[in-house]
């Protein structure tokens, strides 16, 4: 999941509303009345969802997502924007879902910002040496060669950095230790600090990782910088750290850092997303139904929670329902994008692609970015109508359980500009309590994602997804 | 805590069956008939130590320990055999004992191996290029400037190994990829990994981290060669590529990694054990009441937890007690041991140079090392007359909450050879079971570290030790 620069924050703030995520409330829902025939025909397709559950959960498909999940990160490790690893990815998911039966397998060009983490590091050289394990924020400059030392100014919010004069940050390195918030608060610091910092006259920003919990990782993602204000490198160090240095300000040590990154931004490059389909029997290339995830990572861990798991349920929903002769009457279609992390780039070139004629080429969008734990039930973003229509379809996955539906202002990061344009569409809630203890960090890998959690996931996608393709109805748009 | 060398297997064998570490069984003791004039006099202690835990726990000492712990972790982070910054941790104790007004503060010198981590890498080169973080186990040798490369065997047991040709391991790294059972057994393939691959000719040995539970940290730990095979390098790697590595073995993926380490043993170096005392009333230099943790550390995290906490908690409980006018009968003696994970060589030193007179000089031992989580009591090594006492002396810290004894063949890895001659003694029970999440790593932190279970444990451990040191009757020995 990303965390967006400036230009994009309204998108990303609408999705930042899930409640699953950052604990915000979300509205309750009125109580629906749709016509007795349309129940009826929701009701009929409890047969068929309990097959698909049945067929992925304990059938021929148990284990196999995260057999293919750890197939993928397994051959190509992280898949940055803009690498190499991440386009072989991309060359071998369109091959295999060849290989699975899709239709209409393709990719579709996007462009993608490039940046490179190169040789990085942060010590303490005053008042004692200490190593500082950090990763550079995506879109950070590097330091001069051989890096920069300077003064530590430690602050714990913006409030407290802007009440300081000028003066006392000025050619210092600025610490923020911001104590844990939500995913939206407290990554404020990681998206906007180093502009923050800058204004102030600080020549580097440090931001404590966004996360409640550490095994001393450090915690990458995207930053932004504000238009007028100088660049400045920026990095994240371990919560371990940043508490500790915090301590050491405030006992009144001076603390002096070395920084040096090598890190770049090399320009724009051509990544593609990644399509395939489950032809329509009815409707070919109107009233699609869309499943998505993307399929780029950051470069730390090999991104198996953000995101290979959304685009593998996404991915093999419509396998599974292909090998299960069950093709509904709109086209089901995934769509793996590209550049994610680095803001939303794959996303917003979709939108722009498809938007003119979105209206006659799509019925709904889901989204799976926030996690492939124990699935809880989905995020809806749309209008009541659609919203009553989607929570009886919701009620027929009883089988794995109380699924519930909860509000939100998107359905996903990448489907934001579907969701502001108000197409209807729903993210994948789950059990991820524990998300950003490994959020871009070593620790996002298969270890996180369990072969059952993830069949039930699959499940869910697959029968929901299903219902909704198969329905006699559209889901009502704006 | 340590993790012992063949030599001392016999010391570390006892400790592992600490219940609350390693699971096993604990026997159940028989009733106790204690004197009712010694039942009446220890339970005349009940008001004094509730107020010893009232001014620990609620009192004017609370938090402190917290904020000593993290003043000293943050001072000198790291503190390995042999290093500098152990040696000035040692001068700094000394000297704030003094000002903490605690009698007859000195060091005993005691040797302890140099080993010192070098530049270390790892990299996966085959069949795709992946960095994989290591940590160097302790007394491991070095590769040869340059490293090796070699092709890979990955097994998950010895049992594995050993079944395979040896034509299959020569000049192979060995990859173990076992199970967590628990430190004890899952342990084994870091203490003995090295050897067992040597025998059968391969050219260096990597683990999987020994943890339940991973952030993408290596964990490291000492291991010790077997005195008739080669000394090849030895390192651990985090679960998550430990797994990724078997899975794409597995799968008949060919692996070839290339290993760095210029890790050395530089020899013995002469360190100190760190005492202080609270003089007794009655007895000086006899039926001493110590008590311990050990004050080195990895050189990775801080070692907050393993064992800054047992070491603070050792050093205060006299501190408290001191400037609250309580000084028992006998003589309180704290013991911070230098040495204690390169193979528990403060330890041992304090049994050799203290054993001969030792039936005179001490009463009663106490250990923290396994964490200063929320405390729980105690493990308890003795016979069955020290255990009922014990076990009543117990009873009076209920204003912490129940506080449980369960048997243990140690007091603790320090005090193995006392418990081994037949010395009552009894180490910390704690909440502990995500002690092995950070242990050995660079997680080993403040932040493991909770300002009001330091101070409950703080309080256990002062009001017992108080009890103890000041009762009429010694606790007896075998």
């Amino acid at each position: 999941m990303f965390s967006p620069p400036a230009m994009l924050k309204l998108f990303a703030l609408s999705f930042l509303l899930l409640g699953s995520i950052t604990g915000h409330p979300v509205k309750e829902f009125n109580s629906c009345q749709l016509s007795e025939g349309l129940l009826y025909e929701i009701r009929s397709y409890g047969p068929i969802v309990h097959k698909i559950i049945n067929e992925i959960v304990h059938g021929r498909f148990a284990g196999q997502t995260w057999q293919s999940l750890a197939e993928l990160t397994d051959t190509f490790g992280p898949r940055m924007s803009g690498s190499q690893e991440l386009e072989d990815a991309i060359d071998y998911v369109v091959k295999a879902m060849v290989d699975d039966g899709l239709d209409n397998v393709h990719t579709e060009d996007a462009p993608v910002p490039q940046w490179v983490r190169g040789y990085e590091r942060a010590q303490l050289v005053e008042p004692n040496r200490l190593e500082l394990p950090i990763l550079g924020l995506g879109t950070s400059v590097g330091t001069p060669l051989g890096g920069i030392t300077a003064d530590v100014v430690v602050v714990e919010s913006f409030e407290e950095l802007n009440e300081l004069p000028n003066e006392d940050v000025e050619g210092k390195i600025v610490v923020y230790v911001p104590q844990w918030v939500n995913y939206g608060v407290t990554g404020e610091y990681r998206r906007l600090g180093a502009s923050a910092a800058a204004r102030k006259g600080a020549v580097a920003s440090l931001i404590r990782s966004v996360t409640q919990f550490s095994i001393g990782s450090p915690h990458t993602g995207v930053q932004s910088y504000e238009e007028d204000v100088e660049k400045i490198p920026t990095a994240s160090i371990t919560v371990e750290h940043a508490e500790m240095l915090l301590r050491k300000y405030r006992r009144g040590e001076k603390l002096r850092i070395h920084l040096e990154m090598q890190d770049e931004n090399l320009g724009i490059f051509t990544s593609r997303n990644t399509i395939g389909e489950l032809e329509g029997l009815v409707h070919k290339d109107s009233s699609v139904v869309v499943v998505s995830g993307h399929l780029d990572s950051w470069d730390v861990g090999v991104g198996a929670m953000d995101d290979a798991g959304g685009v593998m349920i996404s991915w093999k929903a419509l396998t599974y329902l292909n090998a299960m002769g069950l093709r509904p009457r709109r086209t089901l279609r995934a769509v793996l994008f590209t550049g994610e992390e680095q803001g939303i780039w794959g996303g917003t070139q979709y939108y722009e692609d498809h938007k003119e004629h979105g209206e006659e080429e799509f019925n709904f969008f889901f989204e799976s970015d926030s996690g492939t734990f124990d699935p809880r039930g989905f995020g809806f973003s749309g209008n009541e109508e659609a919203r009553c229509i989607f929570e009886e379809i919701v009620k027929l996955m009883s089988p794995l359980g109380a699924m519930e539906v909860t509000s939100s202002s998107s359905a996903g990061p990448d489907l934001s500009g579907w969701s502001n344009a108000g197409y209807p569409g729903a993210g994948l809630l789950n059990a991820n309590e524990r998300y950003f203890w490994f959020h871009h960090s070593a620790g996002d890998s298969m270890l996180v994602e369990d072969p059952v959690a993830l069949d039930r996931c699959a499940a869910l996608w697959a029968a929901t997804a299903y219902v909704i393709a198969d329905l006699s109805v559209d889901i009502p748009k704006n």
